[in-house]
C-alpha cells in the first residue's frame, strides 16, 4: 500500500509569456524541490490548473513531470473533470505516464444532481478502471461543493480508494471522518494553513501550496508535529497562516507564481482570466515574505 | 444587428447508450423543433453539457447542429470555459461551424480570481477575437457564482457583445441592468419560470429547457405576453412553473431527457456522473407533464 | 375578508437624538402619508426596528399608531419574535389596541430546529390564539433564513392565516406558491424593487420601504398596472430600482430616515449599532432622490 | 485579570411543563455540575435560549443562577441582544447579579448594515459600560454572521475586551486571531467537536454544550491536552464528535435537554417554536449516548 505521510507540493504548471506550456522550467522547479525532504508531487491539481490546459497538454504534463520527479518521490496526478467518461481517460494516462496515484475532484458543474449516489457511482467507476489507487479531493472554494462525511465515508469503502486530500478546512468534518473511515484511510490537509490542527485529529501530511517554494516550513512544522513538540508545531502554524493565504485564498495563483519567481523558482503567468498582480499587491506580498524571512532558508 | 426576440431552446445533446455522440438523434430533433415559431436554438449550453464533451466533440457538434438548423433559424452557440485561450478558440470553432452568436459562461473555478478587471478583460478578449457577437451568460446554479450588475453593465460596453442570458433568476439584478445598458443590449430570460417577470422588466425572449419539448407552450407564453394580454400569459406562466422546474434544478438534465423521450423527441442518457432516472421520480415526472397536458399539444 | 390590495409602508419608528422613542413624530408622519391613497400601514416591522425596541415600548407604538392612522386604513401590526410564547403575547397586544392583522416573520435563532413541522405549530399556534388574522413574513436578508414554497402552502392552510409579505424576491418561488395555494390567499411584494415582477405573478399589492417617502411613486406603479399599461408600469419599475435599492439593502434604515427627513418627513436617528450616514453616503443618496426627482411631487 | 483556562459549560435554561421558567431546577443542575472541575458557568448563551425570554425573566435567571454558581467558579452571563441600548442594559443587570464577565454575541439582524466600524462602536459601547470584563461571541450558525479577524482584532483593542468564544469552528481564522491579537487576549472553542485543534493553534479553554451533562469528558480531553499527552488527546477528541453534534447542529437543544435528563440533570422541553424529539430520534440519540458510555460516568 501507498504510503503518503508527509509533504506534497501541488506543483504550479510552467507557462511561458504567450501562455505556452513550458515543461523544462516546470521539471528544473521539480530538480530543486527534490533536494528537500518532500514526500512527493501533485501535478495538475487546482494550483496546478488543470482546467487550464487542453487533453494534449494535460498528457504531455503528466510525462514531463514524472521525467523529472525522482523514483524515490510519490507522483500524484490530478485527474478530475466533470464526466465520468473523460476523468477514466485523463486517470489512465496519468497512469501510463508513471503516476503513483490519481487524485480526483468531484464532478461538480451540474451540482443539483450529485446526490450521494452519483458521487460514489462516479468514483467507484473510476477506481475500478484505474490501474493506480485513487485519493478523493474536496475543493469546496473551488468547486462551489463540499461533499459531507457520509459520501465520503461511502466513497472510502472501495478498495481501490485509499485517502483524501481536503481542502475545505472544516476541521470537525476531518474528524469525523478518520473516527469513521477505514483505518488505512489516508487524510491529507489541502491546505498548509489548517496542517497542524489537522495532523492533531489524524491527518497523516498535506498537499500544501506553500511547499512550492517554502517547503521546509512546510516540513519543519510536520516534523515537530511527528516529534510530539505541540509547542514548536504551534509557533510554527500561527507564522505560516499570513503567508499561506497570500498565496491561496486571497490572491491565488498568481501570488503563487510570484513568489515562486521571487524565491528563485520559476513562477512565470497563470493563463488569464487570472491576472498579472498589480504593483501594489507585490508588494505587500514581498513585505509578507520578508517578513516571514523566506529568502533566507532557501537552499 | 441579430435580433434575438423569441425563444430559443437550449438543446439537449444526444448520446447513445454507451454515451457516444449520436448527430444524428440531435439533428432529427431540431428538424422537429424547427416546425414551431421557434426563434432559434442555442447548441451546447448547460443542458446541452458542453461541460462533458472533448474538444474534438465539441467542434462536431457545432458542424452537425448548424447543417440542422434552418437557415431563417438563429444558431447561438456556447463556447465559454475556463480559460480565455481555450474560450477564444472554441468560439472560433463555433463562427467557422456557422453559428451566429456565442454565448460565453463565465469562468468560474478560481472563483476568488474572478474580480471585475479580470472577467472585463476574459470577455473583451473573446469578444474582439470573435468574428461572430458574443452573450454573456450568467448561471449561477451551476458555476457557483453570481456576476453582479456592475459587472455586466461594464462588460456589456463591448461593441461586439450584445446581450445576455440570465439564468440566475433575480428579477430586480435584471431590471436594474436594464435600466443602466446601452438601449439595444438583447436580455433573454434563462428559464421558463421567470419568463413573465423577466419580459415585465425589458426582456425579449428567452432560452429556456421546457422548449426542448413543450416549445408551444413557451412560445404561447411570450406571445400573450407580447400582444398585451397580461392575465393569460400569467395563467400560462404560472401553470408551467411545476414542470419547468422538474426537468430543471429539481431533477435536471436526466428528467428533461426522459421527457423528450416520453413527447416524441430523442432523449436518451446523460453522460454519467448524472445517473437515469428512478422509476419513482419518472412516475412522478409523467405525472406532472399530464396534468399539463403535454402530450395532447405535439405537433 | 380583510382586503389588502395596494400599498402599504412599513413605518419607520421615530426615536429623538438620545434614541428614545417619539411617539408624536411618527404620528405626524402618519397623518402626512394618510393625504396619499395608501392602503394603510405596516408597524414594528424589519424598518419599524421592532428588533431594537424593548415589550414595553412595542406596545406603546401599536397604540400610538393605532390612534394616528385613520379608521379607513388597514393597521398591520409586526409581532413575530423568537418564541412562541412571546409571539402569541406580542399579537395578543396588537389586537388590544386596534391593529387589523398581524403580520409574522418566522422564528430563525435556531435555524437548525426550524423544520418545517416547527414552523407549521408555530404559525398555526399563533393563528388560534389571534383575534385578527395572520400574515406570514418571510425576510431571508435579516432572517437568514428563506422559508420554502412547501412550508408556506402547509402554513397558509390555516384559516386564519390570510396572505403573506415575501421580502426574498424570489419570484418563481412566488409564482408557484401563487399557483398551489388557496385562491383567497395574499401575495404581498415586500420591496418596490421587484413590485412589477410580482403583480405580474399575481401579488395584489406591496409593502414596501419606499413608500415611507415616495408613496406616489409607488401608488402610481400599482395602478399603471392595474389599468394594464404595461409600458407605463415598467418605465416606473425600472426608474425607482436605484432609490430603493440605496434605502434598503444598500444603506438600509438609516438611508430611509435619511431620505425621509430630506422630503419633509420625521426620519431622525436608527438605533445603534446602525449608525448615521456618513457625509459622502449622504451626498450619494441626495443626487439618487435628485436624480428621479423626488422632492417636486411631495404633497 | 480574569483568567478562563478551562471548561465552561453553556447553562441550558430550564423550563417547567408549561414553559415556565423553573429556577430550581436549573439551580440543582449548577450544584450537581459544580462537582466538577469546571472552570465556571454560561448563563443564558444559545442554549440558554436567551432569545427566547423576556427581559424581567432574563434578570431573574441571572439572579439565581448566580446564589448557586460557587464563587471560586466563573459566572459568564450571555447579554448581547439587537441594540446596543438593550445590550447595555443587560449586562448592567448581569454584573448587578455577581457576574464575573459578560459574553456578547454581534447584533445581526441589520445585516447590511454590520460594518466592521459599526460592530467596532457597538462593542466599545458595551465594554465602555460595563463594570466587568466583556467576551466577544461569534456564533454565524445562529446569527448568520460570520465576524472576520479584522473586525475582531480591532474590536479586541479595547481594554475591557478580553476574549471571545468562537462557535463558527474555522480553525483557520482562530489561529489567524492568535497569532495577530494581544497576547493576553484568551480564546474559547464554543464546541466540544473542535476543541482539541481550537487547543492545538493556542485556545485556552471552551464553552462547550456537551459540558451540560458529560462534563467529565470535556475536563479529560482537555487535561490530556495540557499535559501534553496528543494521542490520548485525539482519541478524546473523536470520540466525542457523534454525541456533540447530535446535540448541538444536528438536532440542538431539545437533544441537548433530552440527554440531561437520561443522565440525570433536569433538561425538560425547551421553548417553542422548538419541539420535543420523536421518539425515532430520542432512540437514536440514546444509542449514540450508550456507545460513548456516558452513563457510566456520571458522578
Amino acid at each position: 500500500m501507498l504510503k503518503l505521510n508527509g509533504i506534497f507540493p501541488p506543483l504550479a504548471t510552467s507557462f511561458d509569456k504567450g501562455e505556452d506550456l513550458s515543461l523544462d522550467k516546470m521539471k528544473n522547479n521539480i530538480k530543486k524541490l527534490s533536494k528537500y525532504d518532500l514526500a512527493g508531487f501533485l501535478v495538475l491539481g487546482s494550483n496546478g490548473e488543470l482546467v487550464n490546459l487542453s487533453d494534449v497538454e494535460r498528457q504531455a504534463v503528466y510525462e514531463a513531470t514524472r521525467e523529472a520527479i525522482p523514483s524515490d518521490k510519490i507522483m500524484i496526478a490530478g485527474t478530475g473533470v466533470q464526466s465520468t467518461r473523460e476523468t477514466v481517460n485523463l486517470t489512465k494516462g496519468a497512469a501510463k505516464a508513471g503516476a503513483d496515484a490519481a487524485l480526483v475532484l468531484n464532478p461538480f458543474y451540474f451540482k443539483g444532481a450529485m446526490s450521494k449516489e452519483a458521487l460514489v457511482r462516479h468514483y467507484f467507476t473510476v477506481a475500478e478502471n484505474s490501474s493506480i489507487p485513487v485519493l478523493i479531493y474536496n475543493m469546496p472554494a473551488n468547486s462551489g461543493m463540499d461533499m459531507n462525511a457520509d459520501t465520503i465515508l461511502e466513497i472510502s469503502a472501495h478498495p481501490n480508494i485509499i485517502g483524501m486530500k481536503d481542502s475545505g478546512g472544516n476541521i470537525v468534518k476531518m474528524g469525523d471522518i478518520r473516527q469513521r473511515v477505514k483505518p488505512e484511510f489516508q487524510i491529507l490537509a489541502g491546505s498548509a494553513s489548517f496542517l497542524l490542527p489537522a495532523l492533531s485529529v489524524g491527518a497523516i501530511g498535506g498537499i500544501v501550496a506553500l511547499a512550492n517554494f517554502a517547503p521546509k516550513q512546510c516540513i519543519d512544522l510536520y516534523q515537530s508535529f511527528s516529534e510530539g513538540d505541540l509547542t514548536q508545531a504551534r509557533e510554527k502554524q500561527l507564522k505560516l497562516i499570513s503567508i499561506n493565504s497570500a498565496v491561496t485564498e486571497k490572491w491565488g495563483v498568481p501570488a503563487l507564481k510570484y513568489a515562486m519567481d521571487y524565491l528563485g523558482y520559476y513562477g512565470g503567468p497563470a493563463r488569464k482570466p487570472m491576472l498579472p498582480l498589480k504593483q501594489g499587491i507585490k508588494d505587500e506580498l514581498l513585505e509578507i515574505i520578508n517578513e516571514y524571512n523566506l529568502k533566507s532558508v532557501v537552499i
